[in-house]
């Protein structure tokens, strides 16, 4: 059974940007090579700017989806995202975390019969 | 409106457990003096050893929970837990991640109106 949360998080929006650094040369890469902790900040920094005092933004350890970095997991609608620019932060930022809708061209991809971001509602401020 | 994912997501259980390291003598402290960066190894190691697959244990920056520190949250069901021993982390596991139940005792505070833990649903394997 999936959980259905019966009233608001504690965040309205939880982002967690992978900012993992491996050592130079490793075959997988990492999120933190690809700009990931770079973009991590601007994107903190924007939502403070913003005004955006339900939502956070936080950094993790490795998401373990490295072949799509930098990755970026949103909950608790648990819709994730490849994001490589401010213009792709910018667009998470006004059109999921302030319009409240799902951002498709920079979607993961999904494994079958996974929910987000097909039927997910994205709550707004 | 809150999410309400319509199937399961990339990972059953997705657990961030805050590792955030302050100077020495900050007023707030921070959850790696207090044991997190520890016990979120020892979590990590556990849930591999119990072969818990559709689970993934992170560590991320601060939650800004810090009073209840160390804290951590597990998503997309939205709970916080205050732990601080191997025996917190166990019940954790085996109660939470297993079993499929909210280990009441270890609850962070909630906010009026907050939806987890009350009426949640936790997946099971």
């Amino acid at each position: 059974m999936i959980a259905e949360p019966a009233a608001p998080s504690w965040y309205r929006c939880h982002v967690f940007c992978c900012t993992n650094e491996r050592p130079a040369g490793h075959p997988q890469g990492s999120c933190a090579k690809r700009g990931g902790k770079r973009l991590r900040d601007y994107m903190k920094a924007r939502a403070k700017e913003l005004g955006l005092g339900d939502v956070r933004i936080n950094s993790s350890g490795c998401l373990d989806r490295c072949e799509h970095g930098p990755t970026m997991v949103i909950y608790p609608q648990g819709v994730w995202y490849h994001y490589e620019s401010r213009e792709d932060v910018e667009e998470i930022l006004s059109r999921h975390l302030i319009g409240g809708e799902v951002v498709e061209r920079l979607l993961l991809p999904k494994r079958d019969g996974e929910g987000a971001a097909a039927g997910v509602s994205v709550p707004t401020a």
